[in-house]
């Protein structure tokens, strides 16, 4: 194809390859959530419905680009993290960064009505995000543990404010209640006044969601039409191994799910 | 907040601020946007719901981000100019630019109906995206040239190649044809061939798309009530500037568009 | 030349490639400078010859790279102005800063001795660099006010400094008296109690020195042997044109000296 | 201190801090030696003066940041090695490449003498340096592996070439006599035509030089003066620990060197 003498302007982009051989996170927020979810009318302190559309979309992404190993997600963020040696776009941090939050968004909205039903999306959300490696396993978990210490610290947080909003509070009496408190006393609080057992929470608002690979077999049936036109079509039973994301919520932060699903991190 | 321990993984994030004082141009890249286009049965060379629904895209964004003073796209891209001095995001690389490809690629979805009508958006589309600064006027114009001369080649060329394709030539056949071809060897096999003469199709096909913020005055009817109750309510007429996005299919490589529109590129 | 199974690890470097069409500035700074000018008894608040030799290095170092259109030096400082359009290590940042900081250290340890004869040089000192590219013109001419200013007020600080401490006054002292002291309040301190009018002073301690190429007409004689053989040789006196650096001691703040030298900036 | 209204250019500089916990290299290269060698007539393939000046200079800069665990040299270049926690300079790039090359060149103008005797420095040499970060351990080893079979193929190659040119052979000839050998064929030409055993030359051209710190302990001899004013000054021999760099000539690509000092890598 013909070239233009303006050509030379591609030689102010910078060459922004990520360093080889790291884990490369890949993490996204909600920009403005907190009036996005009062416009659609969040359930507060978690709203399932919009929690589940965030899993969704994380694995769409992964559906989309295999190297991600891992995703991690909670509230109005997900983290994505590819794999060690991973060469998806060269390893280009604008390339893979744009390319996930535009993908991520895209679905958020194409998925919406599947969860939210009859509630009108108003307005398209939209996603930043930013890229960063950690040289090593052990850095990159707890890259993990602190967004999943993260949301435990914001659940219990939220989880104790909306108890007490609902029951009458208002938002700063609420404030002003827990400012300052422990862990151990917002535990109390929910116990003592609200009969809460954080603990029997759902998990998946206690720990987030974590989406890994997982290979399942399956069953599949294949006609095969015999050679010998008059005959009947046979059908023969074929199992075969396919990788499906599996969302979990369990606790990361120990060495328990990682001694179990160590393939993971293994290069 | 309580902190963690693991809070010092942040210090892996690296600080991508952009030079200060320079223009600072975002574009993004419908990704896939051939298999796409044929997903959807986009017409060829150019589909006007396609264009007219990335311009809707881009409009959404700059009201989103009234820094971006110029927009430029065609075909399946689209480019976003900063003024020189926007301080958004603190000019940080990542957020500029995830953001704005987020904000792209969910309008994409949300107002594909719009356009697209009864024809079902089978899979969200993506788009990456990349962001570059440009140290001066000049340099920001040659870029600005580069992709409207891209467009006129492009636009060109397929157009000649769908024309051959329609009228029984196989890919190939039409590739081969056009191959060594000059823009004038193109004009006129449009010409003698086709009986169509270039310079009549669509200025949007053959320019792109420039939007830019533009000042209209606005006249609102306000309707004042009167201090005593019994009085009729008055109407009033209020004139008022509003700044609103127009697109225009305009050449930007010569000088005339910036004679005109001088305060663009004005700090 | 064969290469070993261990040549990837050269896909960890990272490309550093300068913006291309703004302005490089390399500056240096002495380390530990304190330490070496006590350590050499330099003379306070200023000593003529470890200027000179700074200045010695900094011509050294435009010799071998003529696409330094200025430096500017004061104390243990020098700054290196690039060609806007230069090409040099391919506007490589780390080429470019190690390059120059390791000619000029090795430079003053070589050409020591020329200033200061029988003093040895106890220790060889070290130099750190940076590089920052400027976009335009306004904002060079503005980080070259920077340094000049920044020259001019530590030099009058220094001045009043040891004016009070070689008058009697313990360190803690000449820097109490100054706490807080305005421009004029130190011009008038000199006045008053030391008699020195600090305009003065000698240009260099205040303006620094700006370096820069200018053209000199030579009058060389050469030695012409004629083609027969027992004739005389001949002598002619040719004159041709030759760029020299040139330490000047002059304001750069204002527009004055840009005027004078204008084609410096030019492209 | 007074502030400048030109204060604002710093803000154009760019943070430039290195990936924590990742192993920090820096290496430098003489710029222009093979012009530097001729000059001084410099024995070839290899100058045991030339060598032994890199390795003081190389162990000087330890001495200055003990911050580097290890250090490798041969020919004209040398690589630094930071410890993986190393926050000398914050881990700014710039900071650590210009201060270690300009620490260096210095010291190689400054110890010249001690190795070159009445041969006099005619010009100060400079080096061009980079800075690489490494995740793992595995690949900083591959890295040194490099550099080392780097030095092998050179000096096995430049042996075999000296050997012909002081044989008699022009350059282009030795050239094209070793054009497309392998090492085997080296090593038998220098076996057959000149009695040379490679592997009998000095280590320190054949593997370069590693040096690295060691606990030496040392006698010291303490005089006491008595309390009492008449009694004889008393002696003790107190024996301290101390930290020496140490040049080493061994092989660093196979485990048994890193076995041995096993602790240089240890965090």
């Amino acid at each position: 194809m013909a070239k233009s003498r303006f050509e030379y302007v591609k030689k102010f982009e910078q060459d922004d390859r990520l360093l080889p051989a790291t884990w490369i996170v890949i993490r996204l927020d909600g920009r403005g959530f907190h009036k996005f979810s009062n416009a659609h009318d969040f359930s507060k302190p978690n709203d399932e419905r919009a929690l589940a559309l965030m899993n969704k979309c994380a694995e769409r992404v992964m559906h989309d680009y295999p190297d991600i190993i891992l995703a991690y997600g909670q509230s109005d963020e997900y983290s994505f993290v590819l794999k060690r040696t991973t060469t998806l776009f060269s390893r280009r941090a604008s390339k893979l960064m744009t390319t996930v939050a535009s993908c991520f968004a895209a679905n958020y909205v194409y998925h919406w009505r599947e969860f939210f039903r009859e509630i009108s999306l108003l307005y398209p959300p939209s996603f930043d995000g930013r890229v960063v490696v950690y040289p090593s396993v052990e850095i990159l978990r707890d890259y993990l543990s602190w967004r999943q210490a993260d949301c435990h610290i914001n659940n219990l947080y939220n989880t104790c404010f909306w108890c007490l909003v609902k029951s009458g509070k208002t938002n700063d009496e609420a404030e002003k209640l827990l400012s300052g408190t422990l862990s151990g006393d917002k535990n109390e609080l929910l116990f003592s006044q609200f009969k809460i057992n954080y603990n029997d929470l759902p998990e998946m608002f206690r720990k987030g969601t974590i989406i890994i690979w997982q290979e399942v077999i399956e069953t599949v049936t294949k006609t095969c039409k015999s050679s010998k036109e008059d005959d009947f079509p046979s059908e023969r039973h074929v199992q075969r191994k396919r990788k499906v994301t599996t969302p979990l919520h369990t606790d990361i932060i120990g060495d328990e799910f990682w001694l179990e699903h160590s393939r993971i991190l293994d290069n």
